[in-house]
């Protein structure tokens, strides 16, 4: 049985304020929190900073992990613990799937799967990226297909989903 | 006069679940429906199978259409029949237009005004295409400010407008 | 201490109705407006038509500035007055501000600082365009980085953010 408020998708646009809304609903919850971050290190300089500003300013409640490709195991091995799973984000691990080649939906379909029957509050940040012109490049429209698909997925199972922009949350779901 | 829910426009980026959420608007409605692709077939391969599904799975409460530039025309044919009419989608009945080198606002206009006076309930499906980037093709920006504006225009005569994302509806009016 | 309404600001896609939406907000207040066009004049051909639109249009109550770099400045020397002051728009602001490798950031701080604490009812219309593919262009992506941080700026301190869709508005806040 899920607990609380339970799984938690906030899209938005790029600097659109949606980690930083995330970071409130780990505030709000109480709860110490697992920092996920999908973000291989040194490859995305404001990623990195990101990462060594939460690890500067978080205390011992506050936990950061790495993990660019094997989200789903992640989630099993550290869901229903006291703390909150906050990972971001979703777009960049499938970038980081795809770059590998490997089965982007199968791993898409398993993630879902995990949120759906894990315990404790997960919550999932992603960027909207489907609202512009469709790209002329092939693996960005492959892409933008994988990240809008994996966020129906989760729309299905998810208990709260919100779209930021502005920094202000829509809620669309909960 | 127009009946019931009357007119309804689905807005929503690649891959939101637009589709989907208008298909089930139309099962709610309990009536049988025109599906009308857009799409030139066999040019869109995503497309051909989303029609050849609907084909097979649909009964004969499911009749499916090809129409990709005379929209308002099958409109006027087709309304005020005992079924649902549900166009997907109108970014690509856009883009048909203009490799024509139709005019397209005149011809928009022209939608937007079936829309207002036929009766029955006609359900469009379109995407969101405005809020990336300036496209750097003149041709992207060309196509992107007649969609926005077809949405303007029918956004004043429908009776209900959502935009999708995650495949949740925001409802945007009626 | 703010009056009323006070400070607004109107986000939306391209050709998505918000600068109509916006120009509806003025004259729901029953006051006359200084429209301050952020274009170039002669650069924007669309944006120059929509300013002699405007001129010609309106009134004595309506008085027309264009101002591409020195907002804050603008908005100090006018606000207080007993117009509305519409600000349309704030991204092609952004543009002016980095085409004269001016301090985007800092300037957009002194702007937020400065909607903030003045008096009046103040409008800014900008663009949503952070919702689709990270674009390839270093220039860009730097362009849509400032617009998203600038939004959530101002997202915390004006006292209503509309986000706008086929010309109708979804509240973010207020």
């Amino acid at each position: 049985m899920k607990k609380g408020p339970g799984s938690v998708l906030v899209l938005g646009g790029a600097r659109s304020g949606k980690s930083r809304f995330a970071e409130r609903l780990v505030d709000a919850s109480g709860l110490g929190a697992v920092y996920v971050a999908t973000a291989r290190l040194g490859e995305d300089e404001e990623m990195t900073t990101r990462i060594d500003h939460h690890r500067a300013r978080r205390g011992p409640d506050w936990t950061t992990l790495e993990e660019p490709l094997l989200l789903p195991e992640l989630l099993v091995r550290e869901a229903g613990g006291d703390r909150v799973i906050l990972v971001d984000c979703l777009t960049l691990w499938i970038t980081n799937l795809m770059l590998e080649a490997l089965d982007v939906e199968a791993r898409c379909d398993e993630l879902a799967e995990r949120v759906a029957n894990l315990p404790g509050i997960i919550i999932l940040v992603s960027n909207e990226v489907g609202m512009g012109i469709v790209p002329e490049n092939r693996m960005a429209r492959d892409f933008r297909d994988h990240a809008g698909r994996l966020h129906q997925k989760l729309g299905e199972v998810v208990d709260e989903v919100y779209l930021v922009a502005a920094g202000l949350p829509m809620k669309l779901k909960g």
